[in-house]
């Protein structure tokens, strides 16, 4: 391009505040000079370039006054991205064509990924310069099975390397994942307490809601601060060999983060993915020992034990050849876990088990110890067989209560967590037995009472599948932060009755 | 969703002038508070219904002050779908979960998609209820010749019946099509005219650029009306047993509209895709009989002879599924055909063939006579082998030329073409002998000057390939509807004067 041409081209950056989610989008007047002499179309892939910072975006074309004739519009992913000094002006140019899908269309034709081209590939991605679309084509044609094991690993070391590893100094460092979440399976922060209760590093990152009505980051935060710098992750480990804090703030595999979206829109399946999804953020996180929670079940992520047992040795196997050594276990992943759904609701779950109050879940504490229990033993705390009991210990002699406490107050001070001030019970229509949970519909009516952006709000079921109950009595009470929210979620309640049915007994 | 809702979430449609390409955006206020109430997030896909009107768009999240709070913006390709009149409110709901997409998956797990499978794919594409990123999987899915015989034309036929298929009450409705265009090759009016001299049923529809700097509907709008309703290209054909019209118009096969847009995104070459796209409008098109003109070389798009082989394999056999005799001709694809390049230089270089004046590309004129010769014998108007011989007759007599301007005069009248008042002839830097033209740039420089947007505009080759040529002597004419245009572009040309390559002879 001419010194000519980079003056002509230079545009007076806008803010649209238009969340086109994490796919940058370019806005350009259809009038604007640029868009003629570069011959840029609706959707364009462009390069934004201000000073020594770049983005690639989708062109959007404007016919209209929100824009004005010398500005370029970004949207709000593009434009945090560039991180705009006051006066600094654009360059819009066409991108460079994108090389490394040509790795990805010989893929489609039966092609082994080489260690290179899946370098190139993931470099790629996490610059940016795949749009939706082509994220859409890679994932694809990487689903249905078609990554071998060496392709996984090469894939899953390539995510790493695009990212940031954290080194904790010392030889073992524990971690644990589950698979596929079931509602109310809070059972991380119980495990990780006992686990380091018991003497373990476990430098827990957790995720927060992305669509169910909470994530353990959610639920941590109810408690205590859990957006903690690197610095401040290693003060808090040094001292109680633990955290439980956002993963978000610390940026692991950010390649994951970008295929991750594209793959939920898609809602394919890909084992090889996932597990470089899962293994690429343990890596990243230091970890060198990993148990993952397998639950198997129709409605679960994993359906049969034949998938469970395929995807535990792919997940083993690239363990071992990034240095970690993987453990699996199966669990049932029929049906819920624990009553509460939402932050604080679920907070108090994991904090009645922590406390051995006599009401506490029986079904979530029973679940936080097998997980913690396995945990003792791949980290050498117990020997075979003996973890469990081990772990019943430390939670049953108060220590793994006294741990998260103290965990809690090395990351800004633990508070206890607050309900939404608005409630209602709902009773039962009529005498009879619980026999169908929507959980689709639990966590939707959760998520409509405001969980989890306002974090007191969601639910807590009354009954569980099986029980016998009384009409009048309360099925679930609801919790919303005003009473005009709270009727508006009663509201789609009403609409929506089968939530939980409950069926007459037949004499 | 009960009463209350619906009243709730009717919210005011605004045009927001903005073109997303084809995929419908809305944007909704973050503080709207239908937002809040249904749990809608960037990139959720809704259902915008508008009275008995509806489209499926993906959701921008708006931050700022360029939409009210009770409004909802919609993208160009949104707000033509609704066709809104005033007062209309709009509701938005979440989008039912695209149930055909399990076909997609289960294609990816190496399973046939079944003729139903097709059909309800097909179907949910039309209706627009593909996003890119499903359009992207679902293209991905059956790229690397991952389809076979029955399952392509079970998509060829689910792509038909998707549309409105043209009954033209003759027995024998003759086609012609060309794969992967060269620049330049505008065969197309000329080979119809010589058909329909020669008594063949032909009614031609064609496309507008789209990446080129004309297509032959571009070319032919420079000398007569193109953009014809199905009964007024009806009375053409009745009349003079053709017409040379703009396909868009009847929207022959939306589905493949939809498709192509993504495929071309993603540069997938879907050898099932292309077979589908091609035969779909042929078949809508009323077609009985088919040539298709599959230009072979190492930048045309079919590379080589095995893989012309297979296509042709295909097509013929697909074409014969859905009732239409298809014949093949490979051709060299090597190189450019004529010396005009955008719609009304290229529309010079038709004229000129077909009346037969001195200076007439003759790499034009023998491509026409090839392929019209094919189609005189597929049409059975010519013994095998006497085609060729047939068409030239028919050219050199004039008749071809005749018939030419009778069909314009029917489409409502000829005009010869214009071009762009401003021009100026490039010279060749030195004495030499032309080693390379590089298409892209050629391709790039006619639509910098103009094309197809102006159609007078482009440029006009003086050279081609091996010629000698002096110091001084044109290489190329360039043409622009201003000074000011012209300048622009001869700007671009001298930052890149590799366009056409002068290599001084070794002694």
């Amino acid at each position: 391009m001419s010194p000519e041409d980079i003056a002509r081209t230079r545009l007076r950056p806008r803010r649209m505040g238009i969340d086109s989610h994490s796919e940058p989008v370019a806005f350009l007047r259809a009038d604007c000079h640029v868009c003629r002499s570069e011959g840029f179309e609706a959707q364009s892939r462009v390069t934004i370039t201000i000073g020594d910072k770049s983005v690639v975006a989708t062109l959007n074309i404007v016919y209209s006054d929100i824009l004005g004739k010398g500005d370029v519009g970004l949207s709000e992913a593009a434009w945090k991205r560039l991180d705009i000094d006051d006066g600094e002006l654009a360059v819009l140019t066409h991108s460079p064509s994108l090389d490394s899908m040509s790795h990805v269309r010989s893929k489609l034709y039966g092609h082994r990924l080489s260690r290179e081209g899946m370098n190139e590939i993931v470099t790629d991605v996490v610059a940016g310069r795949y749009g939706d679309i082509q994220l859409a084509a890679l994932l694809t044609a990487c689903a249905g099975n078609r990554l071998d094991l060496s392709e996984i690993t090469w894939l899953t070391k390539a995510m790493v390397d695009a990212g940031h590893r954290i080194d904790w100094g010392r030889d073992k460092i524990m971690d644990k994942h589950c698979l596929g979440g079931l509602p109310g399976n809070r059972t991380t922060p119980i495990v990780v307490s006992i686990a380091a209760a018991c003497g373990l590093t476990i430098p827990k990152t957790s995720s927060r809601a992305i669509t169910s009505p909470a994530g353990t980051a959610d639920t941590m935060e109810t408690m205590t601060r859990v957006t903690l710098t690197l610095d401040e992750m290693r003060r808090v480990v040094e001292k109680e060999n633990a955290c439980l804090v956002w993963g978000g703030s610390v940026s692991l595999s950010p390649a994951d983060d970008i295929l991750i979206r594209v793959e939920r829109a898609l809602d394919i399946d890909s084992e090889g993915q996932m597990v470089a999804s899962v293994l690429s953020k343990k890596a990243a996180a230091g970890s060198t020992h990993v148990l993952i929670d397998i639950p198997v079940g129709p409605t679960a992520k994993v359906r049969g034990r034949q998938a469970a047992d395929h995807l535990a040795h792919l997940l083993r196997k690239v363990g071992e050849a990034l240095g970690m050594e993987v453990r699996t276990i199966q669990t049932d992943g029929t049906q819920p876990i624990g009553v509460g759904v939402g932050p604080a609701l679920e907070a108090l779950d994991v904090l009645a088990v922590l406390r051995n109050q006599s009401g506490a879940p029986a079904d979530l504490r029973e679940r936080a110890l097998l997980v913690a229990g396995e945990l003792l033993e791949l980290g050498g705390i117990a020997p075979h067989g003996k973890g469990s009991r081990l772990a019943r210990e430390a939670l049953l002699s108060g220590r793994a209560g006294e741990k998260f406490i103290a965990i809690c107050e090395a990351q800004g001070g633990f508070r206890e967590p607050v309900l939404a001030s608005s409630s209602r019970a709902i009773a039962a229509p009529r005498n009879g037995i619980v026999t169908h949970i929507n959980n689709r519909l639990v966590s939707r009516l959760a998520k409509l009472a405001g969980a989890p952006g306002a974090p007191g709000a969601g639910l807590r079921l009354a009954v569980h599948l099986g029980d016998r109950i009384e009409r009048g009595a309360p099925l679930f009470e609801l919790f919303a932060d005003s009473p005009g929210e709270l009727a508006y979620a009663l509201e789609f309640h009403e609409a929506h009755p089968d939530m939980i049915t409950v069926e007459e007994e037949s004499v």
